[in-house]
């Protein structure tokens, strides 16, 4: 396929303006129909949903579309695939001449331009679902003309926001940015997705357009995808900025992005009681940031005083770029569970960090990747009735 | 700078071959002097010593050759710079068409063509020098044909493993590989370098030429450079097999190398006797591997009970790439310390990683990252004697 080269029409866009609405004016009515005995419901609006554990990890290793975990932050928008427009701007600096802000210079795209003109490729991506659409860095590069060049002085210094065509409270709307490195890296793999699992995205899941950032924390993925900023700094939108910078302290920290190490028992769960006198098979996931493998995952029967490496872990690099976005699924046998069992699991991955006993960074609760413990699992044998 | 492509010379080239020495016929008598008063030394022979801390601290954030830590496997080699040859081999497969393992083609470089043909980059990398030489990313590009592409499969699949020009105990030489991943990543860093500090190595820091792998565990920054093979698979030396794969009870596990987070203080020691009523600043260094950034850094004065974060953090990234391969130097004032006062510092880097508490990854003690602990530190106002 060759490279598509943007055709610059030099007319003026100006894409809509969303503005930040009360709470009493978010209308939920159209959210979409949901199987909610999949799923663990925290809030009915927004919709935040996640799978039971069991369910999650029995349904293979690529998550169907309605266990898969939701996250929102106000109604589903209701779009509509052939009206739907897709803004990209690019700010060169943060002032221009004569001391304002420098001017953001838009171009648009359809959804026709987004599934035709780039090559679609297909990526296996945490919490873990196959997602397809055109690499960012191919659409930057011909729309507004971000070098390609890793070493570039932009790519180094500059990052991409993103903007949600939907309403919340917090902000105008959902929004968020990545550093331009990161969607420009050759093997970061991040992609436009209009595709979950070979069919288009269900509203839930970001319909008609969603970003990807595979190994990055999920609230850079962002869903309903209406603008996209290359810009000099990060995105000011309250969710980068309030809700995912955990150390206000430090003005010069970035945000965070990319995950830690994490591993969670999905089977068996808190007081499940197992009639049965056969061992037992501990299921679970784990999974890394920033492409790293899972090195190993180890499993406690007594609480944390003793460990054993885990039976099994399978975990499959990205086909073409190799990096490890995929979760690692793992099992381990255990013989025989007392009812003062306390099962905790902890992995490692392939730069040598590991998950810490307790939870220490809780400026903001995000990124809590503490040992996972599940406890008071009764087993006894089945008799008969 | 022109793009240097190297004149393949269609010679049959056979490098030299070293063979694994017993312990008596290692001959120490030509090892360089040294400035032992810089050093707590753990072996005279081979060498191995870590600079006092506060000296390592308080030599300003680059640190002189006669400072920096010394780690060696046998006698250091007495190589002349004018009769050094590194040769690059490249193994296309692991067996040809007959099942006979496949062959290394060889080239080969004088240290001219290695200081005059490719640009002389500079990097500074933990812990703590400035390193000059060409990138090995251009060496192998126009030498032995590696592919630019970081998608291209043998980018993904193989590795570039490192032979010293030195003699050991243990194997032939001392041996160790990266992923070939690592060795093209234009943001990856990897240099072969001719100086430190901007004079030529000395001796005991790998003269004339070293591998510099920023964000990687410092076995893998082979000194006395001898040979390079880019293969499918990792090295097969002891160095790489026997003492860095941390978990051999996984065959498919690749052996480490990024490192993990570390912080250490440097300033007050163990049992130091601080005579004076006025606050003291404790200062220390944290690093990460894989270029990530020092996001945080945290200092108990009760051995782990409370925390506070340290007051400053400076860390510069590097200048053509961005990445966070120097250290981060650190300090916080505390404004007075009780005699039973254990001090505990621990990091987190721009991804969420965090030092465990307990070291507890330890089948062979390496990569062992938990808090860093001063003792004993004993602190009273100075009377007029």
């Amino acid at each position: 396929m060759e490279p598509y080269t943007y055709n610059n029409t030099h007319e003026s866009i100006h894409p809509p303006q969303h503005c930040k609405k009360e709470l009493c004016d978010l209308d939920y009515s159209q959210d979409p129909p949901r199987i909610l005995s999949n799923y663990l419901v925290h809030a009915p609006r927004p919709f935040n949903a996640e799978p039971h554990l069991p369910l999650l990890i029995n349904s293979g290793s690529i998550t169907p579309e309605d266990v898969f975990f939701k996250r929102n932050h106000g109604p589903i928008p209701n779009i509509q695939l052939e009206d739907h427009t897709v803004y990209i701007g690019i700010q060169r600096g943060l002032h221009d001449n004569q001391g304002q802000p420098a001017p953001v210079e838009w171009k648009a795209l359809d959804m026709n331009d987004i599934m035709t003109k780039w090559p679609k490729v297909t990526i296996t991506a945490s919490l873990q679902a196959v997602w397809s659409g055109p690499r960012l860095c191919d659409i930057l590069h011909s729309v507004v003309g971000v070098p390609q060049e890793l070493h570039h002085e932009m790519i180094r210094n500059f990052h991409v926001a993103f903007e949600a065509d939907d309403h919340v409270k917090e902000d105008a709307c959902y929004g968020s940015s990545i550093p331009l490195r990161k969607a420009m890296d050759p093997l970061g793999d991040v992609i436009l997705a209009y595709e979950m699992n070979g069919k288009p995205l269900t509203r839930d899941h970001g319909y008609p357009l969603r970003v990807i950032v595979p190994g990055y924390i999920g609230a850079r993925s962002v869903k309903f995808l209406q603008k996209m900023i290359v810009q000099p700094q990060e995105s000011s939108s309250f969710f980068q900025v309030d809700s995912t910078n955990v150390d206000s302290a430090w003005d010069s920290s970035p945000s965070l992005g990319e995950m830690n190490v994490q591993c969670v028992i999905c089977t068996p769960m808190d007081k499940e009681v197992i009639l049965s006198s056969q061992p037992v098979t501990v299921k679970g996931y784990a999974i890394a940031g920033g492409g790293r493998a899972i090195y190993r995952v180890e499993l406690s029967i007594d609480g944390g005083k003793t460990w054993e490496p885990v039976d099994k872990i399978e975990q499959t690099p990205d086909r073409v770029s190799g990096m490890y976005w995929a979760w690692a699924l793992w099992e381990k046998e255990v013989s025989k569970l007392h009812t003062t069992s306390q099962l905790v699991v902890r992995a490692y991955d392939s730069s040598g960090n590991m998950q810490p006993e307790f939870p220490i960074w809780n400026y903001r609760g995000v990124m809590n990747n503490a040992w996972f413990r599940v406890s008071n699992v009764i087993q006894m044998p089945q008799h008969n009735m």
